[in-house]
């Protein structure tokens, strides 16, 4: 049976309202708060049952796809387990060994996949104006096969990173910070430097800045982006940071000086990302395939993430944090500084040192994943959840 | 509990005589009618029970195998369907990551694999002459290793389109084909056109119409063969066509005019091929290892196949069937003109007027593939679907 | 119910005391020969079990995860079954499409995919000096995550082939060892010969020869390891030999005749690997980068290894067994002369006589992957072994 911690959370779930049954899940902003603190509380007590031991499995058979159009570890293992730990089975779909080269829509593919499906998590987030318009793509073809009855049921979306968005990167970082200042509340007034990293690599997707300063103005947080000049994210999404902030009563600052944006911080999220003018210019070039252009256009992106070296996040910035000891985040996998690059986004002592809280801050992925499913193939959670306490069983027969 | 329509539908199936217990299932015209109706009937039964959120899930654990010798997107999926929906584990053998290339027999693979699997799925659609031989090279291995004693049990093999036949896409239009018309009665001298349609691309398999012509000749329709001269089918093939409509009281045609097949068409069904006797040719050019005889023979296909772009289906052609409104299918994806290319198969209003009825026809293959499969491994099916019946689990627990 | 024979298996495996809870399995000389008996016993059972048709499926969820860093059929289709059949899903980790490749550490990689993890299950023999130090990289790495909370539970590794020991292998062949000839104490006495043979190719994993020189010789047998001069095997494992076959009242002998080694053999295990020496200098050169130095070793060994055609396991060397008649073991796939290779390791027609018992032979591979998972995550083993019993679920619904 649920230990009282169990019992406390799955408790804390029932007042929640959503409308995330048979949705997608795209944008955290596209979402009412309500529903933000849902995914990170069920996943929260997701977490707590899997420690116990304890079956959360809800669906016996099914599939979970997953398409992924760029590399991934931990988001793929995190979907993996998701999709394992509700009862699904997962369908990678390899775009390479099936016959969508071979000029098929995508609307067609949507639904030739989706018979079985219940829920399918998308990475796309190569080229600017691509990622998230491919995902509603989708979404519309699956809409319309369920309409006419090609579908039985429409399979729910999940973005697992676009051009604008990583919504479960930023609700697992949200989940972290909730655990490691003991609740949304206390983010309040917090401040927090998302800021721009040198990395001796190119053409990074601006997702997760974007991600977290579209999430994190939400809770009142003193949320300040810092990059150079030049490497401005997408304006859309400063207009929904502006707006959160005053709603929330938060504060939304960019700066062109990591310094400014470390001193006093709470937290600090220093990573690279590549300029958002440059990466409509590479999706142009792509688009008219001129690679030859694609070329020289990173050649000059790396000349230009190079003039930036200082950027780091070195001993002498973490001093200026909040009582020298800000928590360090990261989406890893990080360029860390005389390890895997001579010159990186952070020194090696700094991130050693965050090691351990790195790998919480991952830990809460999975889980996030599994919440957002979970609610997006439940009708009613909260009887679901409470006929899964009445269940009570364990994952591993008979321990 | 099963609604009524699902009793009916379970009720129907226990009539059925079948012989499919730990068979192979090839090609269709090596199995009775009698067998394919409750293939058929029961896709029918397992699509309600999956429409209406019932489990048929039979097996608690074992593999489901898959080998793709060739590219596949909805094959592939509605076997990875099927097996999660049946209980199974799915497990792609990838030839390039196996030791498969270091000269390991096929007799060797086949009972290394097996050892645990009830179930390999198989596509190997390439090369005229091998396709269907290596399938039953594999099958009298699982035989042999059964026999010996390797093997607990002989995993079963299902044919998931071979260069001679490919079963699970003709018998999931044969479920379509009698949802649309009311019954397979219904079906009795309603005139198919299988013919021939343009394709700016090369070496397609001849298995589709092949298959519909050896399928669809068993119920009394009036199935017509058309296409440009040199692209002849297997002769064999047409001889199936012919003994089998013989004794349905059907009809079985061979033309080389399209607007002859269309007129008075209840269905059409116009997809491209290669010729078979450049399929030979093929082969022997492989099996000589004369790359540079194949490429030219390529560069000849495409030219042969270019003399005959007046083979598309047009609305021209289309009103010429009864009343201008016969249903059009595709095993899908389709050359669609102006869309996947310049010039293809079919008219890119003919395909969008269509495109429901055509996801709706590719929807019963992963429930033909579940039907196969179970009467594969279940010695008293309808006993079984009695006991599925009874225990009435939903997949969603507690909705 | 079960049969009185696996009545009688499960009653066999009460007796052990076992301490691989939540340990990983590496090298079977670092475990007591009590825990390889458990591991064999266990194997057995399982066995039965599955030919019976009873489940053993222990977990509802959960990752199992296979990392191959080589190609792999038999070992890779053995950990998917073993995964399938104790409830685990199975996921691969694909180095290519995750993002290891950009630097990340392995410390890193194995928090990151162990979230929900139970198993993990590797395989890297290519670089002598590698393959075992990265698994135990990766078990350092799970111990620290698990001891900072990083990790609910710390998921065991299995050695699924390593530069050192081919744990999986050994006990298979073990395991059908006793079965062949009855019991463990059976094999008291029994001379094997463990010897190097030709092949055509080149740089093959010495795990093989040394798990076999590692495992048998501590049941009394008289093992004989002989291969040519210059392919030696590594020292520490002559060493482990020498020791437990003085422990356990058995013989190791190392000689340079391989007609020696057959003469009187109860068992012969002829196999080529690569030269010890040579794999410490090709694994130096990879480190250094030198391709060209890589080149012209494997050229040199291509041509050191012809001088030993002679080597091969033929009819005349079987005549010197004992009767004639010992029995042959391979692990397949073998370089079989005029088959798979102009030259190899084995003739023809001994392969042919020997077809069925190699394949029994692998046919233990699955369940002992399973026995090691099972003991690895269950804290009673014999408490639930009774538990499974008294379910008695068949893998089969209603069989």
């Amino acid at each position: 049976m649920p230990t009282p911690a169990i019992r406390a959370q799955l408790a804390a779930f029932q007042g929640f309202m959503t409308d995330l049954f048979q949705k997608d899940f795209l944008l955290t902003w596209e979402h009412p708060t309500e529903e933000i603190k849902a995914i990170v509380t069920l996943a929260e007590t997701l977490k707590q049952l899997h420690q116990a031991g304890y079956s959360y499995r809800a669906f016996d058979t099914g599939l979970a796809i997953s398409i992924f159009r760029d590399n991934s570890t931990r988001t793929r293992f995190s979907f993996a387990s998701a999709a394992s730990a509700l009862g699904f089975t997962l369908s990678d779909l390899d775009e390479q060994k099936s016959q969508v080269a071979h000029g098929e829509t995508v609307r067609e593919t949507a639904n030739m996949i989706s018979f079985l499906a219940e829920v399918i998590g998308i990475r796309d987030d190569m080229f600017l104006g691509e990622g998230n318009k491919y995902m509603r793509e989708v979404g519309d073809a699956l809409t319309d096969g369920a309409q006419q009855g090609v579908l039985h049921r429409r399979p729910s979306l999940i973005n697992l990173q676009c051009d604008i968005d990583h919504p479960t990167q930023s609700l697992a970082d949200l989940a972290w910070l909730k655990k490691h200042f003991g609740s949304l509340e206390n983010l309040k007034g917090k401040k927090i430097a998302m800021t721009w990293a040198y990395s001796p690599s190119y053409g990074k997707p601006l997702s997760v800045p974007q991600g977290v300063i579209g999430l994190f103005t939400r809770f009142g947080m003193d949320v300040t982006l810092a990059h150079p000049k030049g490497y401005e994210v997408m304006d859309d999404v400063v207009e929904v940071a502006k707006r959160q902030s005053a709603e929330s009563g938060g504060k939304f600052t960019v700066t062109n000086s990591m310094s400014d944006a470390f001193a006093g911080a709470d937290i600090v999220y220093p990573k690279s990302w590549a300029p958002f003018k440059a990466m409509e210019e590479r999706t142009e070039l792509y688009g008219n395939g001129d690679f030859d252009g694609i070329k020289s256009l990173e050649k000059k992106l790396l000349k230009q993430n190079a003039e930036h070296k200082d950027w780091e996040c070195t001993e002498e910035l973490m001093a200026k944090t909040k009582n020298g000891k800000a928590l360090y985040l990261h989406c890893l996998p990080a360029d860390i500084t005389g390890v895997s690059c001579e010159a990186g986004e952070v020194a090696a002592t700094v991130f050693d040192r965050y090691r351990d809280p790195l790998y919480k801050q991952a830990s809460f992925k999975p889980y996030v994943i599994a919440a957002m499913i979970f609610l997006a193939k439940t009708k009613d959670p909260a009887a679901m959840l409470k006929q899964l306490e009445k269940r009570g069983e364990l994952r591993h027969l008979g321990i």
